[in-house]
């Protein structure tokens, strides 16, 4: 334990929510733990944590609690009981959600007097501690600033603005990413996985393409944001022509070619609404629009 | 122009020839161009290219004749009736297309005693010349190395393996996964755009998060490899429940959530077939099956 760092209450002991107290253990902060099975904070208490016995002596423990638990039901179900202990506190709150519910337990949090920062962790439990990894918060600027050096115990602590709702509105866009692209990766595998190729050779240009692709990213950045899609460097009339080339060959090794036919079915939209000549930001424009009205 | 650099003729003048004709010139190579419209030839001539006024000209100013043409109908046409010229040469046939049609090719560059190397380039017009970007080849070893020198000048050049076919699978495959990524990311800036957050704003935070997914991939390669998918960092189910906050987040704010939706689906056959507890790399085992099988 270390004299000068802020004690922190971890409730909620799943692999994140103990990733979460080890890594504040490991910088030296007084840290109590809280899970509705004891056994799970076990081998944190090995390392030093103070076991509570109740959410109440978790939360009077340390003026800063964090909550990371399955879903807002759980969260509500182990802090409404004890909601009078918050007032003064800051409930930095980790629970995975939709930007609605947590303006809900801002506005929850406030009425009991305690501060709040809603957060989402863009890493996997083995990644948490590292300080490459992002740590996304929302919520009012001051109470960030404030508690910023706690926060760096967990990874790189970055602040996207005072409405609660925008740490979990990142996430979902930023998973929406992840699964796009881990998926389209496995597709990719599985077409030259079909002619003997490993995983393990594809990988590496995989990885080495999405940088280029990151070039483009940043390309097409600022055409979103313009509402104008020069199609200097490729447009989407190019990218139908060579989607049918990823259609063919994955077909004829028995590949699933839902993903590529969605996303060909998105480019046709844009050449329909007029952007065959744009560049591929230019999808976006259909994205806007639910299904049904296009 | 350089004497000791290997003469090269470039068949086709799109935008992509004309970049790879203006990296030639600019390291130096004795430089021959042709296209069907002889117009794109100017301003490469005016920059020390040589304009061949038919192809058979083209082909035998140069021992290289790399071509770059909108199809393999178009290869054909211009390079059928000239096919004897290409004796003793090598053809490099950049033509975007399936493996099945780099075999085709290959077999008929043979047929007239020419060395023949498919190839793939992965990057824009613009970044054609630059180190950092990938071209990919495939043919023989020995004509990829004693030309390696001259394809440097396009970029990195890679190659992947004797068998013609491997640059164009490469290439679909590594195009599927640029697709998915950008849609996966357009979607992701529609939905904070909804909120007002600028792309230029959301898109630096996705593409750090891209480099915290590609150390996922370098996870699960090879765990596609070895067929089994270990969950210990996030498991399907995990996944499945997420992404239910952004197709909720996503329908609030009328973005389209046809890709996301599709991407639910692919977990939940993966979980209906026993992967739930799993990695996501698991969801290759579905990938490798058409739908109607599934």
């Amino acid at each position: 334990m270390n004299a000068d760092r802020q004690a922190v209450t971890v409730v909620g002991l799943g692999s994140m929510g103990s990733a979460l107290a080890g890594a504040l253990l490991d910088r030296g902060h007084p840290t109590t733990v809280w899970n509705r099975s004891a056994g799970k904070a076990r081998p944190l208490v090995d390392r030093g944590a103070r076991a509570a016995a109740a959410p109440r002596e978790a939360i009077e423990a340390s003026p800063v609690v964090i909550a990371c638990v399955l879903d807002y039901a759980a969260l509500h179900t182990v802090l409404d009981p004890v909601a009078g202990s918050l007032a003064g506190k800051v409930l930095v709150n980790l629970t995975s959600g939709s930007p609605e519910q947590a303006h809900e337990a801002a506005a929850w949090a406030r009425s009991h007097g305690a501060d709040y920062l809603d957060g989402a962790i863009m890493t996997t439990p083995p990644g948490v501690g590292d300080h490459g990894m992002m740590f996304l918060y929302s919520g009012p600027h001051a109470v960030f600033e404030a508690h910023r050096p706690t926060l760096a115990a967990l990874g790189d602590p970055l602040h996207l603005g005072a409405d609660p709702g925008l740490a979990s509105l990142y996430d979902s866009a930023l998973l929406g990413l992840m699964w796009a692209a881990m998926t389209g990766w496995l597709h990719g595998a599985a077409l030259v996985g079909a002619e003997k190729v490993p995983a393990a050779d594809f990988t590496p240009l995989a990885i080495r393409w999405l940088t280029t692709v990151t070039g483009f990213l940043t390309t097409y950045a600022p055409q979103v944001d313009a509402g104008r899609y020069p199609g200097d460097d490729a447009t989407v009339d190019v990218q139908i022509a060579a989607i049918d080339h990823l259609l063919h060959a994955a077909k004829a090794r028995g590949v699933d070619n839902a993903l590529p036919e969605l996303l060909k079915s998105v480019m046709e939209s844009a050449k329909a609404a007029g952007h065959g000549p744009d560049s591929y930001a230019s999808v976006i424009e259909v994205l806007r629009k639910p299904v049904e009205a296009r």
